[in-house]
């Protein structure tokens, strides 16, 4: 599909933001990306560049909170649609400090939807997770098994969803994908980004990466008691890189028109792994040892959780393509040539 | 319980505010109204001032969504508590504009909270309502039920109880109270303040003292099928004046600390009347005919609703005592010496 739409990456300096916008661009699509840099770097968008043949990436430095700044960008910029990833993700700090999830988040997100309505921009991709699912009854999780939250950070993507849902009822002419996440994992195969987390990683994967650099001594595995073949919590891990062309699927299925205007899809492998095949996966991609120690359950979290990722494969013809050994592979190549991330 | 606390009370100019200002102000608080006037008129402070013999009421008008303002009251006045009513409150209106209510209700929330939370004032009483209980299982509705929300008005009020449940959560230190108000009518005895809709009325009440009037030719009661005595719906209608105590109710129980920090509390009679009944009390009140026509069901309306109002009288030592005859004889004597509300 040739196109030349602009599209307004929120949060596109970020990790699953930077990957998109390298696909955004491999597409045929031209971005513009806002980023208010609270957790990321303006190195990636320099990455990004170089790997996509471009001169550099048109980037305002804000925040969606900021109403004057968004009237800026859209008066500037002809926009088709806004991919939205500016949040805060940490389930732990949003459960210290609620108010600022709920104000980055929620109530930027009710800015950002404001803006595009006063300047009849009419379609959004909207960064869920698959978190709205609560712990769910059963798996693979379908779009339609029930929401819910156990934390400031996934009732913040629950309310959004909502907000979402009922803008859509007042006004059907709103093309709204809710992707859902499972656990995006991995790095660009030309190892020029990659997850770059502040601080001590929440997740698992750049956790065990620095446990392979040798930068901590062992990992910590939260759970060895879990109802799962080895104890360990079960998760679907996906390749940023898969997770990224998810968005310029549901980006090119609004453009030819034939889906639902309002998206809900999961965007996973319908592939769980669980937490020591991980550590065993990437222990022979980087021909590291990595330690580790099965420590007490984490509050809050459950033993399994993996997509049926059909509906994605049916609406938007997208499937993950990329597989353990390549998740593994790219996030050992990324850490490897950045030992301390784009600093 | 002699006490000269201040309490600000944002959306204090407005039909539950002014009323609440006035017990306040019986009860030995101070009161501060901050209100955007987007809904309500500043001459309803001025009779605030006039029942409770004071100069006047200190008033800030402005947005809650104004974090500067917001740092101006609490610098320059030592709140205690803040009652907070300012929100957006027609079912319908937010089926229309979704966005206009979680902006000004749930991100306003947030922008006050977070101002609270600048200057450690961290005692809140907080406007709710029993929409957040959907369609009940069953009647009376205990605080316990599950909730839910059928629309963008209730789908804000449960957010935000979702939001002040997590403050908590992080900072126990919070005294935070959500009130869950049944259906408020009546005005104070005086017939200086009272209910006072722009445009036409969403409620029942002041539409049934319209038509009393003469100002509508006839009520319409939507549905005389429901499975209720009448085949009307059944509503606990409290007085204004009831539930405004019940908001002093709660700042004592705060002071004297005998509660939990946490309230959830249902603010209603117990009691459920049907639209029949109400058109037949009022007529009655009024010595005026109320002519009315059944027409369809409005959709999301449900048959039936009335509270359990045990908890607040256990918890904060508050049970309504006015009766329906009470609440039409004054909705009735506003409704006359007032027919364009404060204009």
């Amino acid at each position: 599909m040739q196109t030349t739409k602009k599209i307004l990456v929120t949060g596109g300096a970020g990790y699953i933001g930077s990957h998109t916008c390298v696909e955004l661009l491999a597409a045929g699509f031209q971005v513009v990306v806002l980023d208010n840099l609270c957790n990321s770097s303006p190195e990636s968008l320099r990455r990004v560049a170089e790997i996509s043949g471009q001169a550099s990436i048109p980037f305002y430095e804000g925040d969606i909170r900021d109403p004057v700044l968004l009237d800026r960008i859209f008066k500037e910029q002809a926009i088709y649609s806004v991919i939205h990833f500016a949040g805060l993700k940490a389930v732990g700090e949003s459960v210290e400090k609620p108010l600022e999830y709920y104000d980055n988040n929620v109530a930027g997100t009710v800015s950002l939807l404001q803006a595009m309505q006063r300047h009849g921009v009419r379609n959004i991709v909207f960064s869920s997770s698959a978190t709205v699912y609560g712990d769910p009854h059963t798996t693979p999780i379908q779009e339609h098994f029930p929401l819910s939250a156990t934390n400031p950070y996934g009732r913040s993507k629950l309310m959004i969803e909502e907000m979402l849902g009922d803008l859509y009822k007042a006004d059907p002419a709103w093309k709204i994908a809710l992707l859902r996440y499972f656990n995006p994992v991995g790095a660009h195969e030309s190892g020029k980004i990659g997850e770059d987390p502040q601080g001590v990683p929440n997740n698992l994967m750049p956790y065990i990466a620095r446990v392979a650099v040798g930068q901590y001594e062992y990992l910590s595995v939260f759970g060895g008691d879990y109802p799962t073949q080895d104890g360990t919590g079960v998760r679907d891990y996906i390749h940023v890189v898969d997770l990224a062309k998810g968005h310029v699927k549901a980006l090119e299925a609004f453009l030819r028109g034939d889906v639902p205007n309002l998206l809900l899809i999961n965007l996973g492998t319908g592939q769980g792994y669980s937490v020591l095949d991980m550590v065993k996966a990437f222990a022979e991609a980087s021909g590291r040892e990595v330690p580790y120690r099965i420590v007490a359950r984490r509050a809050g979290d459950i033993a399994c959780c993996y997509a049926d990722p059909a509906l994605a494969e049916q609406l938007i013809h997208w499937k993950a393509e990329k597989n353990l050994v390549e998740m593994c592979q790219d996030t050992w190549h990324w850490q490897k040539h950045n030992p301390q991330g784009y600093n």
